[in-house]
């Protein structure tokens, strides 16, 4: 076992979901430590949440600038190395930046900025600092999303020819959501979320998980994006036809006012060999069907010899064993210790480019949405901004 | 028990694979009896076939339009009452056409013609003759599908927001498809299945089973249809963007060409206050998802108190006694007889509106595709061609 | 096609679920017709579903000898071929006997007998007569069961060792449930049903499924038979530890006191090299798990080449058109009248071998639980009886 | 947030698959500290795991009994508070005994001890010491089954009248497997897992969950256990009749021979009123059917209301975002942590009792199955030991 690495979380005081699975994601296997922290704008709730965590006061912060100064100040075997950011949208790219030019490495929550601007500037910045970047996609971080992946670039699928991939959540189904909890109430403010809600929030998960399962791109995008609770700012469903490279097709669609339904992330990717698919909500599960035979279940597992290598060991348990979510999420953070620690590894970690390309998505599907679900070129829309 | 009805079929030899599906359809309940048949025009094997069924020489006919006649020249409790359409699409219409003339109710395999224009002369036709017409929209027979539409009618899912219906099929998958068949050849020759090859076939499908569930109409698709197998005159994949009435939106994808896949039509209702999904290839399987409640999984029999009655009327068996694609297939002729006998029913049998509604939203997405995916209204296109 | 074979139904008037599957089964195919029958010892009703079904009056008869005797005298090209016999249990062994007396070929509903001793005698009838005697055994008429004995054939599991079966129903959950129907009222009356309630019922569907896909025999029963609802005379459940040959062991475990089960039949059969599991209420399904590879789905369908040839064509649909228990039911008739025509098939029909040892099973679970469990000998019991 | 709770950690070197999940499940929830251990009798192995545990090298020990002397003689708020016992199973009696003497609670990996003696012994130190004694039977601690537990308390089922409980493994199915893990070696060796080997390993597991789900106890006892892979000291595969209190009824079977199969521990209670199903491959699925409704399929999530509360506090995440068997195993760690820090919690702990019963159940099944499977009362046996 390897030193572990020392991280500062910025952001995640009372309130957050997501910020508590980041701890429990850095903590599972040991690799990370937590020993910094500005936790909220309210100095008095960081100290708070810092003590519970076992910090020293004097390393709970009052702003992530003083952090990122203080930090700095301590000798370099004891100063953080990287920062976590769980924050609201809009402050990923501030922050971000600051610790790129402060020297640290950066793991962001996503959407990683608010903006495909300020993505492309984000990009300029990595780019220049030679730090690692890592945006927490957590989907792509299960097991069999990795085999999956490499499953299709062995050709097992042969060329692909259509996509499925839809997100159907239900937790703002009501007009009464919108202001039940924190993140209801951030994800639906414009200022906090950027131009797009839920084709920001997790048309983008299903967008990447696209991506990087397939290892194609999309190219154009006709969406049709829609608020389906009248009063609110920001799009709360939405569809998308998508034509890909290598002449593939797709439908994306992403929903958070489909009453019941949980989180219910699924992807078919149909090939000319065979197909797959896999559901975000039994993840230990990826189904072959190679045609003319009988359809296979691959399962997660230590000890799966079938799956590749590096997705056996994104595993904890033997099969039967179920992981999850969690264990999923603590991949990112296994992974990026090892970034950091140059350890090799044949899992790629979803870095700035990804996030780019998150962003350009969320650019072409609202600009195409705004002109009545007309194709928009990602690639025009990034040379445009590049420009 | 009443009397059978007396049915003449009008296609469905050797090579047919529906035309197998509809005489056992046709049999299983014995409300309807096979008396006369023009197989093929072959005369040879439509003789073949009728004795094999159990015909007289004289009822197996050289052609329809002799069939129509001789039958007609018998008395009238012994010819038959209504025709079987069960030859490639091109021919569904003139049969139907001729034997509506010929004073006979009509039960016609799907699409009904190949063309909107056709499908508005037969609806005239039908409403001048008073006679019966019935198209043999299978999934819409299914007892649950039924269960859905009765549900969502009561107002279970509030309004409704979302439909994501697909129907990815495989067995075209490779270029070799195209001429292993029968049906593989005249389903990708335009001049037998009219001017869409995927979406006629299938999508139409899709599509009936989208509104017959919802009870909402499509009132603009946008619409990307590819050939994914080079050198096929007709679409074998596609998908659209569709806006519904009150406000809803849809995905429908439909393929041919997905390697691996059998028959598995599947569709997500997405309501305000609840959802529902149904998959063909589980069909005895309703998921209803309320709202901050367990998941609830409606099953199919004779004696599941909690489905309206006249679909446990559409049952033979109690639960657990699996039915399937015959059976559901059997509901149509045995409804189609009951209305022939002016027996009362809650149970809607698809006919003549549903048949032009299949066609237009044949042509919108057709012509739709041909503008890049721009939206086609369906309502313009059949005001234009009522006009 | 061939001429259809000709049946007399014996049994089956209003209130029977089982005769009117029998007659959905037998029509469906085409090759079995209904030319007479005594389905009532009522003669007024028997006359009325033999109209219903489109039977002349003089071939409805007003007892079973009757219709023996009167058939007899008819040509030898009109008269019936085989009974079908869907009496309650105690009338099963006394019609069949009569029957082959008559020169009839058999085809009966189980239990073949409402005793051991019964079964015996009936065997010895059948052999001397030569004629065809077949039980209906509908879960070894899947196709996926079927599959999953010529897999186990050919050695796929290596040598097995453990099986679990078992069939909970809940149609007898409670008290007031004996008395619901028809069936429950003679299914829980030892002078109708003879000494086993469940286990003679549904236990014996079970045993005979473990039997037809392993290919082994029980040897050895420890049963333990209660009655769960209080003042029933028979057992309404019960489970049993068995031994079978080649040293494998299994669980058989039958009720009808499960509430909400409706008819669960399953079996797992565990091998050293891999593993099988069907299930009835999802019989397009046939797992397989063989040892360090992904597991696989088998699915059912003409279309299926890796299945055997024989199950392919025991299907009428390609894969993704479920099929279900009435298609089970009519592969009994098919082949019964198969067997008939002596066309050959590599399908066994179950027959009176079954049929003694489905008695003996009942009889030894029923000993063995008078006994507190204590192991009983299949071989033995039958030795002593037939000696 | 509360202080976090002092653990010293004895086995769990290199080889040990449950160590590490024990200590991931430890860390998870922040409410427990590794702070000492003695993890192999190789005090440098001990070092080395617990230096990159970040243990100080003073607090990694050369024998248990030496770290439980080293520890006493520390400040009350350095010392551990606790001990977590992961050794193989011959060694958890005298470690248990060890600890509790040295005035420390203990938390140990199943079973308690290698014989009912031991267990008996056991029971009277920790009622004796009034310290916590804690077993991590993992199943138990999943949310779900915790809510089983709790909706058969509440009356839901009415009274139990089967329970069907089967935990087919496949690791040990061939020979060759008893020597190719660490694991495998000392379960198959009588020396150190006592009398019995698939029985004692996981059939506890699955009588524990049994007693656990239904509040009932096993009263009797039929086992046919044996070893399916010739040359084994010890038992590899099983089942057993059982007779539970209030008259119900059971059957357990337990295997490590199957092969194919993980861990597929499953449990069905039937009821008088309606029946439960779980699965602990798919942990975050509870399938309640009520007679005469449709089934329900409950989720885990801490936002599933319709859950008890308790267990609600059980999950980390929301509904759709799968917890597994790492997080249910960290249930374990985090109510031992409250019970310790003496938190209220609507959540029973397994205990010394539950130990007992568990070896009393290992005890029966041997004794039962020397006698040919009669069967043997539990009770009894308890009786007499304790006498």
């Amino acid at each position: 076992m390897k030193s572990k690495v020392r991280m500062g979380m910025i952001g995640g005081a009372a309130g957050s979901f997501i910020a508590g699975i980041h701890r429990m994601a850095a903590r599972l296997d040991n690799r990370v430590e937590l020993v910094a922290g500005c936790f909220s704008r309210d100095h008095h709730k960081s100290l708070e949440l810092g003590k519970a965590l076992g910090l020293p006061a004097q390393r709970c912060y009052a702003s992530y600038q003083q952090m990122l100064q203080a930090e700095a100040a301590l000798p370099v075997d004891e100063r953080i190395e990287f920062v976590s950011i769980v924050t609201p949208n809009h402050l990923h790219f501030p922050i971000a930046k600051a610790a790129l030019e402060a020297g640290l490495h950066v793991l962001s929550d996503k959407p990683a900025t608010i903006s495909l601007e300020q993505a492309l500037q984000l990009q300029l910045l990595v780019q220049q600092s030679r730090l690692h970047y890592g945006l927490t996609h957590t989907y792509a971080a299960y097991p069999l999303v990795r085999q999956a992946r490499l499953m299709i670039e062995q050709g097992i699928l042969g060329a692909i020819r259509r996509v499925s991939v839809s997100y159907p959540q239900g937790w703002l189904a009501s007009a009464a959501d919108s202001h039940a909890s924190v993140q209801a109430s951030w994800r639906t403010d414009p200022s906090q979320s950027g131009e797009s809600g839920c084709f920001a929030d997790i048309g983008s998960h299903a967008f990447h998980l696209l991506e990087y399962i397939t290892g194609l791109q999309v190219e154009e995008i006709a969406a049709d994006l829609l608020c389906q609770v009248p009063g609110r700012a920001l799009d709360d469903d939405g569809a998308a036809l998508l034509r890909l490279t290598q002449g593939a097709r797709a439908t994306l669609t992403a929903s958070q006012t489909c009453a019941g339904l949980g989180n219910n992330l699924q992807i078919s990717v149909y090939g000319e060999l065979a197909s797959l698919y896999w559901q975000q909500e039994h993840p230990n599960q990826l189904w072959l069907q190679r045609r003319g035979e009988p359809q296979q279940l691959l399962t997660a597992g230590t000890d799966c010899r079938y799956l590749d290598p590096a997705v056996q060991q994104s595993c904890r348990t033997p099969a039967g064993h179920p992981e999850g979510y969690i264990e999923a999420f603590a991949n990112l953070y296994r992974d990026f210790a090892a970034l950091i620690r140059q350890e090799t590894s044949s899992v790629p970690v979803c870095g700035i480019e990804a996030a780019v390309r998150g962003m350009a998505f969320i650019r072409a599907a609202v600009s195409s949405s705004q002109q009545n679900a007309s194709w928009v070129s990602v690639a025009s829309l990034l040379a445009a901004k590049s420009a």
